[in-house]
């Protein structure tokens, strides 16, 4: 095994963390309402039933990637964290709080589409989710030997890539205030602004190393 | 113990998957909804009241064997994956996208019982999940010793038999545009297609074997 | 450590069975639906409404005991059973189908206190949940060392004691087409069934050790 | 590793633990009703909807940290802790069966906020919980070698520190009887009177020390 197993009480607070996670991206279906239509309705009643739960599906389809990016930082964070540490409780029920509070916010985004307000209450409980999420990366980090086993720049990028959800969210809330319906879509700029870190902290690190060698 | 633990990480993610796979098969009781009668109703009412409710029990009990399926596919395919793989991740993820949606999938289709839309929408949910399955058995079963430990043959029809679910809903769907109202029977057929999938890769293992020896 | 730990693919099945048991237990409160009065209503308003929750809260608390119990039968069946087998998956499957079928069965026995069909749906329900974990119960210290380390005695309490609620809801059953109101009360007499279950395998254990000593 | 790991039975139990705190804790945005406005509302609209809606932000946030503090009370109190004892399932359930209760008695607090039923309904039900946190700790740290580690006053801080809530919930309580809507900033003061509990239990040590030495 590569990796020290963490403690059992780092893997209790783990396990707990990865339960709400579960739980809210489960929950996330709950808000796409069933339609219910007549007995023998024609198929294209059911077509246009369908249709006015695109903005539901599309919710749920964009806040379960959402959330499976941050259980995905959450679980690299303490790939190398073998030890529990109290400090580490309440950022991480934080964070918790957050992801747990997203069913809401996508429900009221995807049921009011194209209104300012849901936009902006969806797309600001996503960055503060991104910064919680860079606070508790880099205690979790902090504690373990993450350092030597990601090496400098991993770790760098490791640190920041949670902030991919934090331009992208705040993409999203800008173009919200222009064009509501498909500020959306600019949450799948995400990844872009996860490689776009990660070249820079490849980069910052590269010029270090320079900076090294040069000097 | 005959089987290697996984390291943390995949443990991790195995723990998670369960979390989803077990929150989406008991949410699927949620849409069953209860009927609520005016007090002093006869028993006959309450009869009417069940009889309503036998689609959507008979879709609570379907898609609960079908889930556990999947679930025990899943199972199964990291029985003997003792590495994590970051490459295993996102198709773990969208299947288990696929999962959690299930409960609206099986709810839309009981609330319309007999009508073409949501019997196209739950089947084709369920072959998509189908594959999706599909694939991470074989990426799961990659980077393991599930080769050495199941046999040739046992490996073929761990990789297959997620198509099982595919040609019963396959079936499901097309019965569906005839007659939607038994169509869901055809998913019991299930069983009977991971049979012939397990006949057929242990003749082909024996073609394989005749041909080396008789080469 | 006194017992062996079970190997990870069994930890996987009884994990995944916990998180059923875990979501079936707490979706109960969901059932008890929250009144929600006009602004500045007397409190007495406050009182009545609070009084019409009487059997849905009533409904909760069974309920959890009920599922709690069968959890704890499930926990000590699995304390000595090291080994994974696949003839374990489906027994389990259904048991945990018919728990994760319990908060409807409440709901619909508490929105409807008094009538005869509820009554009898729930405790059917917990008749057949009480078959399905018995012959688990069987099937799971089969496999293992329970017989040596619970001792002949404690072995046959162990595959007996899931009857207690067993016995417990055919009375209710019965009581319940008598006067359905007071029929859930009992279930309050499960702890007795299984304590004379307790008794009842010590004495046949007494007379098998005389028999043998006699003989 | 400073900790020895529980054996299975009691990490099964802890398990299931988990499993309800972190449903319970997710389960409360579910009460939180999502707004539907009518296509094309104004922003005010909006502004009135999500001002309504503060009361529910507000029980969410509050039973959140309520609840993530009782997990972490449980966490610390089985931190060392690793022998299975049967005497801890029943308290341990019936904590859970009133934390599994605090999204009911969230929901029915915040939609009829300033009434007084529902205050005193809350802050019993925080109040049971902590009494019955209290008393799982105790019964926990008796079995353990929690005394060696802790220290004696680490340890008599870990057995009263669940009566923070306790005290604070009372005085939510008390002035819940004079101004139901400011009542639930009392529970703010948990954090105050678990302070005060420690600084207690630790002067109380130092007298007993003194008392040693001068005796």
């Amino acid at each position: 095994m590569s990796h020290s197993a963490p403690d059992h009480l780092l893997e209790r607070m783990l396990f707990f963390s990865d339960a709400v996670f579960a739980i809210a991206i489960t929950l996330l279906i709950i808000e796409v309402h069933v339609p219910e239509l007549p007995r023998g309705s024609p198929a294209a009643d059911y077509g246009t039933a369908l249709a006015h739960l695109i903005p539901s599906v599309v919710g749920y389809v964009v806040s379960f990637l959402v959330i499976a990016r941050s259980w995905i930082t959450h679980h690299a964070a303490f790939a190398h964290s073998p030890r529990f540490d109290a400090s580490l409780l309440w950022p991480n029920i934080q964070l918790l709080m957050i992801i747990a509070f997203m069913p809401f916010a996508t429900a009221f985004l995807a049921k009011n589409l194209g209104a300012v307000v849901p936009t902006l209450v969806y797309n600001v409980a996503l960055m503060i989710a991104s910064l919680l999420s860079v606070r508790l990366v880099r205690k979790a980090t902090a504690l373990g030997d993450a350092g030597q086993i990601y090496g400098p720049d991993g770790l760098a990028f490791l640190r920041t890539r949670g902030l991919g959800v934090f331009f992208a969210a705040l993409l999203a809330l800008l173009l919200g205030l222009l064009i509501p319906v498909y500020s959306e879509m600019a949450l799948a700029t995400a990844p872009l602004w996860v490689r776009l870190l990660k070249r820079r902290s490849q980069a910052r690190l590269g010029e270090t190393r320079q900076e090294m060698v040069g000097g």
